[in-house]
């Protein structure tokens, strides 16, 4: 196979973000309900299924999986709190994409959920996914220890609630209708985008165990690292091909959207990328040269094109 | 204040599930993030407090509070997990009257979250009090036990996901476009209704440790009277006027839904009803007299207007 052009510029992160997504979408396929059990709510399962696993980067799953590996955690246990992680970011991705919020019909290259199953079907299905969640990190097969357990399940639902992704999706939807400044941009992301990242390293941390100097190094990576991301997708969101994004392009500004560019430009907002993804990078130090592929992702994060 | 007449029939169990609401309705109140915190995300917690806080009969809670008692649970932690449950059970509200789904402009006497609030406000803010939920019982201040909490994590994740609630409301959905044998509307009311008061019951029983003969004797005890519920249900729907109902009613046979009056009549339906409620606390006898107010709430379910 041609390496697709992203490919060539870090060949070796690649390969492992390419291992650990085909391990999470497998963990994935086999902790989804079945599609085809000859049960009345197939369709919600099948619905379910296709909104995981149509595609996705999986850039959560290899957090989790390269922060639980730092620690020296079994890699089956971190592969179930990476497919948590991923069906609570695919719950959110399928009520974005409703026609009452971002309106959005296409996701990966798909048809979106609602688009397939519609609306209704589309709404259970997140519901659904986000109860999963929480279902697979409190199963004794993530962790043996009950303790681990609890704080998983409680750093998710902060991550995920009121004052973090749901949060951040309430004033996404608010910066239609105001002019956020920059800070409120920065916040607003930092809660839709960059706490549920930061859980995912957590989650690791969480796993092995790890000290709270250790969590907090992670988790403020993965703020910096969030932040540098979200900047790469609104400036994708202007310069991308609908065909490379996998999804419609320039949604945001038609949506009148306050994003990293429109208060910034796209100069500036790269130079802001380039300069979060390098703060996210000192974070790491503490780890010495173990976190080199987490170093690596953040440069990747910026050259991505999708 | 003069009593309203579902009063007279049961004077004393409805001082308790009154003295039972205004509790639990305060702990809520408590857990619920404030509406006017002067935060973006305002919005989105006074939706997620309009869907809680704007009435409710608090059966649920009810069945928590009174299964906990039963083994000597400490209120105040009996009282969080019911609080849970009723997060659970607002948010399936909350989602249920929606455009796309049921399409309610009332409930509870008030105006729809999504028509006070908007339906992208309203879909957030049923994900949010779902994430709430899970994050209330993974608190120690639930229970000092971290195995308890994993259990009533696990339970209310089963009860609440794609084969217990939301799979049931999948089949709620379908039935408006097939012709459902009064089997599979069991199954669907079982799903939807009787798994999350089979979980409010089971709460109980895992806050203080029950055996499991006791704890399947109250989740038996909670399907059958979630089934009574629900045929009474089918008949208010038939026969309340909407003042008494707090919700539009005639609704389900304008969607042309399968229920047990379309299935049996409204005769037959006021029968199997009742022969549910007697079923119910045969299941109850392994608690001698000590289970008395959940006896008297399995004839209320049968006579309640509303």
């Amino acid at each position: 196979m041609c390496p697709s052009p992203r490919d060539a510029s870090d060949p070796q992160l690649q390969e492992a973000m390419d291992a650990a997504r085909a391990a999470v979408d497998a963990t994935m396929d086999r902790l989804l309900p079945p599609a085809n059990g000859g049960m009345a709510e197939d369709k919600l399962c099948a619905a379910m299924r296709h909104g995981v696993l149509a595609g996705g980067k999986r850039l959560r799953a290899f957090l989790t999986l390269e922060c639980a590996h730092l620690f020296g955690v079994d890699a089956s246990r971190a592969r179930r709190a990476a497919a948590a992680v991923e069906f609570v970011h695919c719950y959110a991705l399928i009520h974005d994409d409703l026609p009452a919020m971002d309106d959005s019909a296409l996701r990966r290259g798909q048809p979106a959920v609602h688009r397939a199953f519609g609306e209704a079907t589309a709404i259970l299905a997140g519901d659904a996914l986000l109860t999963l969640a929480f279902e697979v990190i409190a199963d004794p097969d993530t962790h043996e220890d009950p303790r681990v357990r609890c704080a998983l399940v409680t750093a998710l639902a902060q991550a995920a609630g009121a004052h973090g992704m749901v949060g951040g999706q309430m004033l996404d939807l608010l910066g239609e209708h105001t002019a956020f400044d920059l800070g409120t941009i920065s916040r607003m992301q930092r809660m839709k985008t960059g706490k549920l990242m930061a859980f995912a390293c957590e989650a690791g941390a969480i796993l092995g165990r790890a000290s709270l100097p250790h969590r907090r190094a992670l988790a403020h990576y993965a703020f910096d690292l969030g932040l540098a991301f979200q900047v790469t997708d609104d400036i994708l969101d202007v310069e991308a091909n609908e065909e490379e994004a996998g999804k419609p392009v320039g949604a945001d500004a038609a949506a009148g959207k306050a994003t990293f560019v429109s208060a910034l430009g796209q100069a500036q907002a790269r130079e802001r990328a380039e300069m979060l993804a390098e703060q996210a990078t000192t974070h790491l130090h503490i780890f010495g040269s173990r976190a080199e592929a987490l170093e690596r992702l953040a440069r990747y994060v910026l050259e991505r094109r999708a």
